[in-house]
């Protein structure tokens, strides 16, 4: 028998980080230090208060599957975060529980998008995204963004790729790989843009609340009739735990409802039951700590590359990624991310990862771990560079 | 602006159950007793060293992702627990650990099938693999199965449905809805014939070890070149935890390892901590006590069916449901269920929520509650039908 694989996958990129890390777990096993600048999760635990909550749940026993669209009190309690937030009121029957920011995404783009759909998106961005669309024989139209736009889409650029097929547009904001912010009138350009092109609006909002003097603003302040992505991933540090919500338009409650029973059967209960605790006072608090503790990091990091070499000529407001061109070093920033590894030990993302507009010539550097180790990571960077 | 839904929404079916289940809450709250005999998970608690050992994961306060793929020594255990239960050898590369087989059936079908191939299913059968095939613009085609193949596939079926669009076979023994199981014969004729037609044979195998003096054998027992679909829902009591499996052929593990990272990025750390005490002998031995309770249940359930005038012409020897044929009492099985909830607070699935062959004929009820509780239920299906 020939098992041949469906044509999806060819489409599908995959992670070119994981070269990186494959590599990087070999040399860690021969004993060799690693500085992992690659990595898109906070070093910080679980805040103490989710996991008690978690253990609590576990000791009765009962983890049985929930409602598909989640806890009742869980929707409520984000409906209420919203509101304090935003200060805009959501039905909680518009929240849909999901595992990750990854199950809103894929959730929110199969019940709005078919087959032949054009997705836009901006280049550099999250690549799973594409390949989101990908699964579901949507086309992603990738655009070009630099940083005359923050690195962000623009209702200009919406409105110049826009064809017939195309169905949807995706914004995430503070952006992976860049860490830059949307500000809201050019949010609200693109929605009122593709709400006129009688397209979808997709807002992945999984980094909100990871913003350095700069507020991040909601789709949902400017239209009920969009989808919002989030998750209890990145602020509320709850990575492996894989839950996220989607906001949904009234409209669209239904049809989800129907998919999410289908494709998830539930997000996991345990992880549902200690999200409860995410939005307790002295959690936020924490969250809060942690916020500023980032800050930092990202002010040490930032001048340490700048003074390296490297051109970051947007001061990243968000999420925890630095986006460099490395143009002074190399014109091939895989093979670059290869080398410092093997000689000096310092993991980084390809700008590969994130799509192809000028991706040789980009890096992204995580801050998620501590300065001393950031530190270190300099000084190697600093040899690699003298060296090459 | 008008929003409108993908083409799928309209294909994918709700859960009709969802009708009886609002209901019978509504009933609850107004303070009915209602009885559930509709729902898909044992009423044991998780065993108490899965949950120890999820806790003790939560106490290090560290739940980041995964690798994508899994935990390796979770990958490692199920590949050992395959060859003490089914004496073959898994390459554990093959071993993707999925949040439920819900999980591992979203990445089988995305690995082989096209928009427009023809997945080939058991009529009546689980619901949500028809619309995982719709999410994907595949065909799902929908044979009908009688009491004459045990409620299974055959290789004559298969051989009589295919066409040139046809590109793969799922079955699933012991059946959901019908709990019987397909004998080794009849899966190795089909696996055969699949592969001899180029077709792809997806095995899902989530009720396994649900089994009651009649041993399931796995489609990797028949051959390495087929997707098997498991799960620690149902016999290890994991449902909540939203945890499963999928071993795939050699030949697509580089195409499942992208899919997996690109559409879950992991699967729920503590769940797979956990998971790891699900192989333990004395875990074993618990969940072994909790098959023969729920043997003695099915003795209990299927006589009493049968005495009150059900029509049950194979007695089920897996998973913990019972397909029963009702035309004695109505020709619309749904409007029986929810007349039994309202007029006896029994809470049973419609046979619609399984296909369309015979569906209004047919009723499942599930034996994941108390012998106690399923007499109640039986004396009160009693009093429904004699008034009926
Ligand atoms: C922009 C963006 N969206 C979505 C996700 C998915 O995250 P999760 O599924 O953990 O919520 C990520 C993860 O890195 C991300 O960077
Ligand atoms: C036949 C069958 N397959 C797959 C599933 C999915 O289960 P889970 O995702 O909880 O492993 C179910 C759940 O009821 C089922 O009955």
């Amino acid at each position: 028998m020939q098992l041949k694989s469906a044509t999806r996958t060819e489409l599908i990129s995959p992670f070119y980080v994981m070269a990186v890390l494959n590599r990087a777990k070999q040399l860690q096993a021969q004993g060799r230090d690693i500085i992992h600048l690659e990595i898109g999760e906070p070093d910080f635990p679980t805040s103490d208060s989710i996991i008690q909550a978690g253990i609590r749940q576990l000791k009765s026993g009962q983890i049985k599957y929930t409602p598909a669209a989640g806890l009742p009190e869980l929707r409520q309690q984000i409906a209420e975060f919203y509101w304090q937030r935003y200060q805009v009121r959501i039905n909680p029957q518009r929240i849909f529980i999901t595992p990750g920011a990854s199950g809103a995404l894929l959730l929110a783009l199969s019940a709005s998008l078919n087959p032949g759909d054009e997705l836009l998106l901006a280049d550099p961005g999250y690549p799973c995204n594409s390949n989101f669309a990908h699964l579901l024989a949507v086309k992603p139209k990738l655009i070009p963004v630099t940083t005359s736009s923050a690195y962000q889409l623009t209702a200009q650029a919406i409105q110049a790729a826009w064809t017939a097929q195309s169905k949807g547009v995706l914004i995430a904001s503070p952006s992976n790989p860049t860490g830059t912010i949307i500000s809201s009138e050019q949010l609200t350009a693109c929605i009122n843009t593709t709400q006129a092109l009688n397209g979808v609006f997709f807002s992945d909002e999984i980094y909100h609340g990871l913003s350095y003097g700069e507020d991040c603003v909601s789709a949902l302040q400017i239209s009920d009739d969009v989808f919002v992505i989030n998750s209890f991933s990145k602020y509320f540090g709850m990575t492996g735990w894989r839950i996220g919500w989607l906001i949904v338009p009234e409209a669209a409650i239904e049809a989800v409802e129907k998919l999410t029973q289908n494709i998830f059967i539930a997000t996991a209960t345990n992880s549902q039951y200690a999200a409860l605790a995410a939005f307790l006072p002295e959690t936020l608090a924490e969250l809060e700590l942690r916020r500023s503790e980032l800050q930092t990091r990202r002010d040490y990091l930032y001048n340490a590359l700048i003074e390296l070499g490297f051109d970051i000529p947007i001061k990243p407001n968000g999420a925890f990624y630095i986006y460099a061109n490395a143009s002074r070093f190399t014109d091939d920033s895989m093979q670059f991310a290869l080398d410092l590894l093997e000689q000096q030990g310092v993991a980084i993302t390809p700008g590969k990862d994130f799509g192809q507009y000028k991706a040789e010539q980009h890096l992204r550097f995580a801050y998620t771990t501590s300065i001393a180790r950031m530190s270190d990571a300099i000084q190697r960077i600093h040899t690699f560079i003298k060296q090459g």
